[in-house]
């Protein structure tokens, strides 16, 4: 198991390869902490009660303010802060917008190469507007405005994919976006490896942040909840540090992405063979944030996403996508 | 394009073949009424009051209590809102529970043949009480309580998996749940094409419900919102009746459930094989009601889940999941 991406870069990092092959493998940490399996429960009110039981957690949970004091750097702290505040903004335009049934919202725009649809340009400057406020933050580039753009402030530059909804969004899929914080005011001419942070953000039943920063080993896992008070909290829910290599291919999952670059990629095709015939479990929404994070919560499986050449050319860009998800 | 499913039954319906293979072709409804493209926008100010202009929408929608009024079968409109009300409770619990972070919620049971999670049985409760409460429901069964079981009310029978939850919820994948109701006090010696409305809920970003009923042509889906005075209500969101055949493999999906059974299945393999030459998008969550969903949505493509005998069984059973999904 691990995690192998392949990535066309078609980002700032001009100094990077055109093939971006990240490959974790065996090191990749996904362990639950606080996760052990129950066995064989017969008893269905104490399963009912753990499950309530879960829902009260939240009061003795480490919130995001809490864990963003223990970062001891309250510049990064502030950016990062702009970016989950930006997440939760977003969970409720995307939850509430009902969006089909009036044109506009998830219709796509065409105007790009991507399928791209409103709500994508408003998480955009959902994410552009926070930033800008948090005064930490000097340099930002999206998918959206692929360029190096001054905000004002000082300290970090940002680069983000707002929201990877394009053909998931309308069908109700979860939905993910991927950012990540460089120290200084530039995003040309930097490395994955030098990232201060970075995060996978999922708005699926719930809406979830997976957390990597420099500083500390491990990968946390936020959840939004409105337990606290009525207020909603973001709640650390997991940490994922180690792989479970116990049973290399029980469960493991495969996540074949771009697909049609098999057509092309005889290696591509030949892998797809090997995994159904070693009977890994299919498990690829067509979104390359939660296609990952399953990976990373299930401890095991493979996302890919290999170029096709010209008739499927892989959408996956190193500064917004590939170098956060890899650093997570 | 059309819908393809191939279940092995393990349901009550003791008279139906153990292999059914519903079509529903080219016959199959997925035209979006209010759903037109946009073609080429450049003004970024007019997609974004586009997009904020879809959230006041509500207050014009047609809300569940008026289409049950429309529906002009009381009984049958209060089983259906106690379905509704099940849906909503239950996605304020998956979206709060932040479960992975105790033990139990989103833990393996392993009791069952299925993987099982509390939250399922928290879901089945959930829909036992709404059921019961309502007075109009004589029998039902689930999947996690596989028999028939009166529950004392008057009219109709309810068959119902309330969660299909496994290995999709943890990963916080979109999930869902399937329901049929047929008239009458049996769920045996019963057949799909009786059934008096079906429908298939979808717990994604956004919490959403596909109904079909006996007495009207089309599909109605429904989001769940809090846009009206506060108060959390269920809108008609989209109607699919048609399937767009213009540009039959723009696009063509296919959801190829149970890879596994390849193995020992080579008529399976070679249509795999075949979708992948045709450049059919992947798009393949490991939940039947988001899986399907999508193509009503999307309005084209193939679900497949066939039987590949002991090492891989088909999972989907006819009575609550197979004939009100194919219903739909």
């Amino acid at each position: 198991p691990g995690v192998a991406m392949a990535a066309r870069s078609r980002s700032l990092l001009r100094g990077a390869a055109l093939l971006c092959v990240v490959a974790a493998g065996d090191s990749l940490s996904a362990h639950r902490v606080a996760h052990g399996p129950l066995g064989r429960v017969v008893s269905r009110h104490a399963l009912r009660a753990r499950a309530l039981g879960m829902v009260q957690l939240e009061a003795k949970a480490l919130t995001l303010s809490n864990w963003l004091e223990d970062l001891g750097n309250p510049g990064l702290a502030r950016t990062l802060e702009a970016i989950f505040s930006s997440a939760a903004e977003v969970a409720g335009k995307i939850r509430t917008s009902s969006c089909d049934s009036v044109e506009g919202c998830f219709n796509t725009l065409g105007a790009l190469d991507d399928e791209q649809f409103a709500i994508d340009l408003l998480a955009n400057e959902v994410m552009y507007e926070r930033l800008s406020s948090a005064g930490t933050v000097a340099t930002i580039s999206s998918t959206q405005d692929p360029y190096e753009i001054p905000i004002g402030g000082r300290g970090f530059s940002v680069a983000f994919d707002p929201l990877d909804s394009a053909a998931s969004v309308d069908v109700n899929f979860a939905v993910g976006s991927s950012w990540g914080v460089w120290t200084g005011s530039k995003l040309t001419g930097i490395k994955g490896r030098d990232l201060a942070a970075a995060g996978l953000t999922i708005y699926g039943p719930r809406t979830a942040m997976l957390v990597a920063t420099g500083a500390r080993a491990g990968v946390d896992e936020f959840v939004l909840t409105d337990a606290i008070d009525g207020v909603w909290q973001w709640v650390v829910s997991n940490r994922f540090e180690t792989i479970d290599e116990d049973q290399p291919f029980r469960r493991a999952i495969f996540a074949p992405g771009n697909l049609r670059a098999t057509a092309g990629n005889a290696g591509y095709r030949e892998l797809i063979d090997f995994y159904i015939e070693r009977c890994y479990h299919l498990r690829y929404s067509g979104g390359m944030v939660p296609d990952v994070l399953q990976l990373v919560i299930k401890g095991r499986g493979i996302f890919a996403n290999p170029d096709g050449g010209a008739p499927a050319p892989a959408r996956i860009r190193l500064l917004y996508e590939a170098a956060p998800a890899a650093f997570v």
